[in-house]
């Protein structure tokens, strides 16, 4: 709301509207927009179909929750940036959930892999946000049928001169590897069922990225309307 | 008492009343109920049947202990709760009753696993504790023939900068993979146990949770009447 | 003396007479007596078997300090208590004295596994102090010829923070295994022992802890009497 | 702007000329110029011959930054200096792009290596920064095919004690083994690469170095005059 | 100085005399003589024969230094002493000098496994001298051959909290295992050599032992008389 | 300057000249001379011929700097010093150069084994430079073929409650053992050059001994004299 107020501010507006709160939430989220930034085209396209491979994935994996925006538009040290709304707010994740949820962060590598034969660093945030779920599915979750209902690691909630240090280990090299092994074979299954995704629907994979490249931004409306 | 007074206080009662004491005990164990939480249909419908995988898996198992209450209103961070009151105030526990509580805290992972095919998040404080008992019957109540009648790690009482480090580790790797897999054994093998007893039972868990997602909370003489 | 003193004064009494020093003495090495603790039958049947097996093994080892008192009126943290009185002060002591004493220690989970056929927490305290002496018998007596006459890990009288770090380990995992591999042995073979000397005198053991739960202690007189 | 204006101060002018901007902006980069420093003509030649190695094998790969700058004149730590201005700022960098700046940072030591037939410590900062950018390909950009696209480690941003602590190691030894495996290769594959390019192109390695002998600098224009 | 004139002050005397400044040498080595401890027949003669082993295996092995003085009056926290005074102030030391004070230190354990068939604690303090010496040899003065003519561990001079951190570890678990394995091989060496030194002369080992219970102390002359 | 006005004053002089400069240099290196330090002939003896080692040595290698003095007079810790000048002062070191001081930092030990055929603690302080130096060449400066262009640990300029520590290590067990090993192995092949050496120069070798210990100070010109 404060976010929202300063920006209706701004624009001399008296109350503040929804186009002001919808602006809020993506700049708390995703950081404020950097218009000014000069980016290539070279540099342009990949962030283009980046961002166009994450959406794509998203759409096609039932689990996954609805995107909500699709952008190029540079938000904090992100290139783009793709949105999604959960439907409703659940306190439960289902394991098929988190495991589409990988999929979906990884749609941008593999778009990149896809289309240029080559990768970048703009997936670096991604790796680690999609490692950090498959360790939490092993370690915390007990979602490893080869670990079992077991968790890992003490939590500390401990802040140690300024910071949280977030685990402790309490296990053997052998259940360390043993987890690597699983977080490693999560992670490959989910870019392995993202690039199938996404050469099966690689000439959608274009058109979104091309209008991306065209528009900057595609609404849910506009992006579901692609796929009509 | 404390807490008991103030809900009293509340209600503008000048006595305390047993229903003030029996409230203020359930609050202190699982935190402030939260009625106004809003849940979709399909977690009430996961809530029901964890819970009433916890309650079914106690009720079958002669050494644990008496269910008190089945409730599917959340308390705290969890979605849902099942109290047992113990019949008497135990300073020994047994081996096997140590046991019998491992496949009760399993119960709520097993239900969603036999009955929606899947697993969620549900069930991690059930794994942290139980993997927490496990660990403790093997390394300080030499509970385990593989590891013998010793003891492993030094605790330390220790308050380091605000925090209590539980365990020095004083043994080799290679009695550290030892203790990994008898913890590991001692999971696997209540996890079996509470699956058997879930599908023996099953007409016995769908109504159970049935009567969870009708009525919200189950007490003991409603509870034991199903078993009538 | 400060004990016994207060305990005379407490008494009305003028002077500190030999019942105040006793009961001082015990005070302060196994904490004050809880009388008012309300424990269960079978809880005393336990304790009783428990404490019976500490003081029957300690009799028959030629080489353990004799009994001085058998209790099962909870002290402290423990349930019940087996004193003896080392006939002599000694500053040196033997290795097989040190064997006698690690098979004393596991008289007590001895009895519980033989009588009950199952096993309880009783024996925590006991594991861990058993635990201690056999690696104290390893690594800083040098007392296990597979290990050698030499001493393992610095220790450390740091008191960091106020705790006292007790040992830094300078070894390799190689020999950290053989230490843990001698500690192992130790106690089996202590263990291994307490189970042969209480199955040979099974009839003796059930005596003294069909007494201990009449008669809730049994001093040194009467104890050995029960051996004439 | 603040070095650059300081240098004119010093200069008695009375407006910062792009003369004054240029060397601020090696001054910053590479350290200030050490003209005094006296170097025996066996060093001028090996550090002739190793930044002619670098600025060579820039040359040479089609992914490298274009040399702006070749000098042996002694700047900071550095014996001499090899600059590259990238053609445009980019956000994202391809791996191809890492791999050509590990070729390029490995040429100084591969023409050290052909041209003497030993080797000098006056590659050890350019080895540093080669072993980091390869560890961060295969640890933070996913870039390494064996490890997958993970992040491995947890970067930490604590200030301890006023030392920044870089990594956190998360994984087991043997995914730390796998890591320096994989960084050991892509350093291997980029020296061959590096020697593999001033082998064929000997004599325009001494033609590069030679000139620096006499002229101590060689400029953007002047350098890819060399090549016309 | 200080001890001895506060030694003659105690007496009365004008004058230090060399009786006062050499009882303070030997308290300052060995702690103050504690007359009034009460120690039983059996302890007399295990710290008899304890010390008679040091002082002939030290008399024994030509490397040795010189004993001054045998005794089994308690200082500090030994039972008895064993003194030598080397002929010279050295300070460079062989590798056979060494050697030798393996062999003498490891004499009190030696003789009493080879006289009481059991060992006692009483060893403790010379097995972690020789232990600390053994270590040294191989890591500070490369002495061994199988690890060569390097140094191992770091040794830090840091004072932190009040404590001096002796060694960081710098090297791999293969070469921890190395170390371990050398001065393992020192110690056992030296405890063999030390146990067929005491068994060849079984008869003076027990002769310094008889003589040390009647008398408690003997001195240089009186024991080298003994080998006239 | 300081130093030498200093010792410029203690001896009243009014200006300081190039005796005062050349002390004043030594002692900042070596420490201050401690003639009053009495030594056995037998040390003395040692120490000649450790000294007569490093020098002979570095005079045999072409790539060594030229020996500048060789001392058997204490200075600070060291029984003597071979004092060495480069030639120029140089930036750059070749592998070449760096395995040439290994060779001299080992001369001394190679000398006592074999004219002693015994080793001393008088090399300690060689043997752990030469450690140091060694592991430099693997670590920092890419100088070993089988660890390959790569640098291994992250150096911390970190003071850390007034103490610098030098070393994080960053790499896998794996590479910790190969670094040992190949510091293991310069480390050998310097020992095995300089027993070479002296073993083919022994005359030579007792030659510079026997001078120093009449002389107890040869300085460049009598050194090179010897080889003319």
């Amino acid at each position: 709301v404060n976010e929202a107020a300063i920006l209706a501010a701004r624009r001399n507006k008296k109350v503040i509207e929804m186009a002001e709160f919808g602006e809020a939430v993506e700049k708390i989220i995703a950081g404020p927009e950097r218009k000014s930034r000069v980016i290539t085209d070279e540099e342009k396209q990949i962030i283009a179909h980046h961002e166009a491979g994450h959406a794509l994935v998203m759409k096609m994996m039932t689990e996954s929750d609805p995107v909500h925006k699709v952008s190029i538009i540079a938000r904090g040290m992100a290139g783009g940036y793709t949105m999604t709304i959960p439907e409703e707010d659940h306190q439960l994740r289902y394991r098929k959930k988190f495991k589409a949820d990988l999929v979906g962060l990884l749609g941008g590598r593999a778009a990149e892999e896809i289309v240029f034969k080559d990768i970048t660093t703009g997936a670096s945030n991604d790796l680690e946000r999609a490692t950090k779920l498959a360790r939490a599915m092993v370690t915390q979750y007990g979602m490893s049928e080869k670990l079992g209902p077991l968790t890992f690691g003490e939590k500390d909630e401990l802040i140690f001169l300024g910071r949280e240090i977030s685990e402790q280990r309490n296990y053997s090299e052998e259940v360390a590897r043993q987890i690597d092994s699983e977080v490693r074979r999560l992670i490959d299954e989910a870019y392995q069922t993202a690039k199938r995704i996404l050469t099966t629907n690689r000439a959608k994979l274009t058109e979104i990225a091309e209008r991306l490249v065209r528009e900057e931004t595609i609404d849910a409306t506009a992006f579901n309307s692609m796929f009509a």
